[in-house]
């Protein structure tokens, strides 16, 4: 280390931390002329050191397995924290703060559990917390809602935030395949983990739109405050008539402002249906996007990849820069961002949202059946939009379709308990809801 | 004022002018629980206190068409210019950056012509330079390249960035309008000026490219290093084919780096066939998209609305409220953005640039023609990658249209000017480049 240079300490070594270690080599040129200042990644704290030999882009002499070697290393002001998780991680990650040391990560586990915490410590001990990597991979999303938009009051937020799940449904939707098929192919092609629980189940979305609400409505949300449901239940028939009415299903994580009092918010990630023609239902594959509508923008909409080695690491080391010149720092100590003085949070009841839906029922007798869904529909206040059947021979269970106009959830779930009871249709009634972007 | 609130003073007080004051008021509190302070829009200097006047929302008492006066004013940190244009104006941001007050601008043409001197002379006075309505409009594009892409070595941008431009030609594209419906229409809804001019033939447009690539590349372009071109010479006919061939027309601003040398850059605007499924192919009417390649990130695109009153007040007051948390003077200070030390440019020769072309010749006699266009491009080293023409009745000129794969500039040039000359074609053949975005 030279005495002109920002000593760089990184918990964690895997995909992304080889990635940052070789993005952090490969462009030190340009970084020093950027920051008149040479970064140099000191130590890397690892758990198994064996894993780390086997990739040449990383020097074997930095590597330590030793949390006191590492904490100890002198001149390390910046701490990376890539390993994930939380638990022992949480304690490496509040070690740092506690040391005075700024930390960048790109855990959205931990700070969608314990984000508000180590905002706190990381103010009382004057250093910062960066985390650009943790939501959107390397599309700057982060950086737009900290500080790009800061003159606007967020009223929604809508976005496709998890590429696996993206990936999934634009393979059902434009192939045919069926869930476990696209699931499949996603695991071959590296999209999807092995056990792919965090991602089908709109865990990992919901946990990143935690994040992103606390920063867009200056509250403390968690990921419990998300309602959350996957896609893993997903059927491909229903995705075919969605087809059909114009709609494309997308994964979506929804935040939003209670219309009528916006210090009301609510939460959720579900699968929905969006028509085809609104920009988020054109971004396929594993890409991300997220739509934000501010009072004065409308609609500003952000699109990269999501994930990935090199992009997360172009997040993390953006971040480190933004340290390391001294302007982040400042920000994060001046704007009170995810801080504990914004009051209590007040959340939308579930049963007070706002839909439109989608049901398919499997009917015995079209014309009975329909007027029976009618009747409960119609005693629930909610109307019918559309209606779609297709001819079948007789004596087989008809898909019959039905779209609504805008109705409350909680009415929506009573009519189809009802609908669910009814003796000429097999089995439930599958609903899934459209979801309109605001006009803008 | 109170003694914890922070002047501001503003130049201009039309469209966007009025916009700011209006979200200054409206959102006071939000303003101040975000700083900690108060932000007091103190003085405002135009050259006709009459036009102001009509504005119920601008107090008369801080109305000036004294330039002494207004600069004269205590306490005043920043001002703001939304008055755009050069001469006078560019004197007055001259005279507050000597002054020592930060400057944020929305002007385009002011950067894009003299940002590099703006930059230094702030550095000079050690305050800063805010531009986000400069580019994008309400998109948070110029903070993207400043911050959040910070490790990634920029190598291309493509970008819609004319609202008017691309109004016109989405409606010329949809509801098969030719040019001056289209823009009659375009001036009636407010999305094109009387005089048209500056939008139409891609000097806006221009000048946005010149202030994105001073930016993303290091450099310092102005609107003269831009190749531009307009779409005011764009023929309906030449929409239809590209439809057919599975192409959308768009005005784009172009910024690559060579593929071989990669210190030589390009910068050019003219309309162009994309792929209908990109991204960019999927921007309507007035919005604004850029499409940034960076090389850990890949593509990240930024989508909104590039103009109008709110969505450019929103960039404004989020650059004032930057500037007064303290963190953008710092960043500005910190990092090398314009700067004078990156040495001389090396532009492309144009003529070296690859692309692919669309052509159209207005045939006497078809076959005849093919051969001979076809020599002409064998001869030049272009080869046809499609060929494309419809029946019709004898005795008339036919229009045949040709697809290329990627050739040299200069070399279509060459082989342009030798078809022209055919007597067996009527008039002069057209041609429209065709864009393919890099491969993400």
């Amino acid at each position: 280390m030279t005495s002109n240079s920002i000593g760089i300490g990184m918990i964690g070594c895997g995909t992304v931390g080889q990635g940052v270690a070789q993005i952090l080599s490969q462009q030190k040129t340009l970084y020093t002329r950027r920051l008149g200042t040479e970064l140099a990644l000191q130590r890397i704290l690892v758990r198994d050191a064996k894993r780390t030999q086997q990739c040449s882009k990383i020097d074997p002499s930095i590597v330590t397995t030793n949390p006191d070697e590492f904490f100890t290393t002198p001149n390390i002001g910046i701490i990376i924290e890539v390993a994930g998780g939380r638990g022992l991680i949480s304690q490496y990650v509040r070690r740092a703060l506690s040391d005075g040391k700024h930390v960048v990560t790109a855990n959205k586990s931990l700070l969608a559990a314990e984000g508000s915490e180590l905002f706190s410590l990381a103010h009382e001990n004057r250093v910062s917390i960066a985390f650009e990597a943790s939501c959107g991979g390397g599309i700057p999303i982060i950086t737009a809602l900290q500080f790009g938009l800061m003159a606007n009051k967020i009223n929604a937020m809508y976005g496709i935030l998890n590429g696996t799940c993206n990936y999934i449904l634009t393979e059902m939707t434009q192939s045919g395949k069926c869930y476990s098929e696209a699931l499949s192919e996603a695991q071959e092609h590296g999209f999807a983990e092995a056990d792919p629980t965090l991602d089908v189940s709109g865990q990992d979305a919901a946990e990143k739109l935690a994040i992103l609400s606390s920063l867009a409505f200056g509250i403390q949300a968690t990921s419990a405050h998300v309602q959350s449901e996957g896609i893993d239940q997903l059927n491909l028939t229903d995705i075919k008539f969605g087809s059909e009415l114009g709609y494309d299903i997308k994964l979506l994580a929804i935040a939003e402002r209670n219309n009528k009092s916006d210090d009301h918010v609510s939460l959720r990630v579900h699968p929905c249906f969006v028509h085809t023609e609104i920009p988020l239902a054109q971004v396929h594959g594993p890409f991300n996007a997220l739509s934000v509508y501010g009072h004065a923008t409308g609609q500003t909409l952000y699109y990269g990849r999501g994930a990935g080695q090199m992009p997360t690491a172009s997040a993390v080391v953006s971040d480190v820069i933004n340290i390391a010149s001294g302007w982040y720092p400042h920000a994060f100590g001046e704007l009170k961002l995810w801080s504990n003085d914004h009051g209590k949070n007040n959340w939308v009841n579930p049963d007070d949202l706002p839909s439109r839906f989608y049901l398919r029922i499997s009917a015995r007798d079209t014309p009975g059946v329909v007027a029976k869904v009618g009747t409960i529909l119609g005693d629930a206040g909610i109307s019918v939009s559309a209606l779609l059947q297709h001819e079948v021979d007789a004596d087989k269970f008809v898909p019959v379709v039905i779209t609504t106009h805008s109705a409350r959830q909680g009415a929506m779930n009573k009519a189809l308990a009802e609908i669910g009871r009814l003796e000429v249709i097999n089995g439930q009634p599958v609903c899934i809801r459209i979801v309109d972007l605001p006009h803008d």
